[in-house]
């Protein structure tokens, strides 16, 4: 467990709990390198003041600094994403070099956030890259131009359940509960609803849709509420639903079954939930 | 396990189905009391199909008619919610009736909704109701006139782990992860964020709410975004938050921590989650 933490308080808490514990809980500054967030900015001189208290601390031990650039997620174009890659690698790596020349130790030097791990030029004095999406990909980092709709590696398999005509809608078993809640492309150029609605074999379907959601269910329309052809669906299809947010869309699941070639289920790999 | 359907397919693949396991799959027919999702209309005439199918065929037994009056979260009064829990009432016992009367079993007769399970003014024919934001409530509820804030039942427990004192915002534990995705209350006349903030004994404070997450962060203010006396809630400090829709984020959980007197734990109830 590392602990990460932005301000004088908790520094001084979580020193005073290790050593009433017998402890040294590693921990690591977290630094606001595009004021999206938390964390404090470069420049900040409480950052030597935390970093001190955290090496000197008895029951703490400074491991260095990290940050996550969540505005990548707002950036319009790929310049845009390379220039706010180069943002947050600059902050901690600033950051770090001020502990240094305080004589505090920094081993760690850590950036997040799948756009700039994909866009990054430079990765010079950066120690770990902590992307969470990026092995999966997901519609938000589509519509981003991120990757593309097939670089999508995660999908919710779903069952047509009934289908009421008059409204063009399928209804299928997958409602929010499994897809989750995340809207996430509502606000891009492409609002692909709650997912992209593909076939076993994760190919998009014409311009269908996860029109809208119940806890349990799940509606499946054309984008453009267009009338479909109901008979290529009877009840029983299975379909494929691409999510807004992989990470979302995967906390809703206990595991995750791994396929090459639909159907055979090569692996089955549990997930890491909770705090 | 008992199915529920809506369609003469779904009946003749289910009876298929458990006559192939040697099997009897008992099923419910899923009525549309609102014309809010799935189910079949009152009147319509494929309810004696699907009726006959289960009933007769070899893998399967019908078990009776369910409903959700899912529309009852848009009701705009008090008066309409009871009309809600009637028209709910009426359209399943209608076809009970339709049921019985071609000779069909019908021993359950179930409706559900929280809205129309309190204010209902007649369960006359009604076998079974299934109720279930109605053990908690939640907020969509308080601002729906079902509960008052003073009933909700369920909160997520969380720490403030630093502020941003220029922006007002107070940073905690609990971001979507802990508190669902969920923006139920978005539409309604109070907009609630992701949930009110509450002191360890579920106070709501001042009219403080959580107005931002990230995935694990949460971003407490003011509602109307003015100043705030960041000294009453140094790092540390234990709030509770009551939840949008109790559903979605009980879901984000594995368990759930009973207390009646803070902060004696008095029993862990685990959750029955997924499909």
């Amino acid at each position: 467990m590392t602990l990460l933490l932005d301000n004088v308080e908790a520094a001084e808490m979580v020193s005073e709990k290790g050593q009433a514990l017998g402890m040294q809980f590693p921990a690591l500054i977290e630094i606001d390198c595009d004021n999206h967030r938390s964390g404090i900015r470069p420049g900040d001189p409480r950052l030597l003041d935390i970093g001190a208290r955290l090496h000197r601390g008895p029951g703490s031990a400074l491991r260095g600094v990290m940050t996550h650039a969540g505005d990548s997620y707002n950036c319009g174009s790929i310049d845009a994403l390379r220039a706010m890659a180069e943002r947050e690698r600059a902050a901690v790596v600033e950051c770090a070099q001020a502990l240094k020349q305080a004589d505090l130790p920094c081993p760690i030097v850590s950036v997040g956030s799948t756009p700039t791990a994909t866009f990054a030029e430079r990765m010079d004095g950066v120690t770990e890259v902590r992307a969470g999406v990026y092995m999966f990909f997901d519609l938000f980092m589509a519509g981003l131009g991120v990757c593309s709709i097939d670089d999508i590696a995660l999908s919710v398999l779903t069952s047509v359940i009934g289908h009421q005509a008059e409204r063009n809608w399928i209804i299928t078993d997958a409602g929010w509960m499994a897809l989750s809640r995340d809207r996430g492309t509502a606000k891009q150029r492409v609002d692909q609803g709650y997912g992209v609605v593909c076939d076993l074999g994760g190919r998009p379907i014409d311009d269908l849709i996860v029109a809208d959601t119940n806890q349990e269910h799940g509606i499946i329309a054309k984008r453009n509420g267009k009338p479909l052809d109901m008979s290529r669906f009877p009840v029983g299809t299975l379909l494929r639903i691409l999510p807004n947010h992989a990470c979302a869309t995967a906390a809703q699941h206990p595991q995750y079954q791994v396929i090459a070639h639909d159907p055979v289920v090569e692996a089955v790999w549990p997930r890491f939930s909770g705090w």
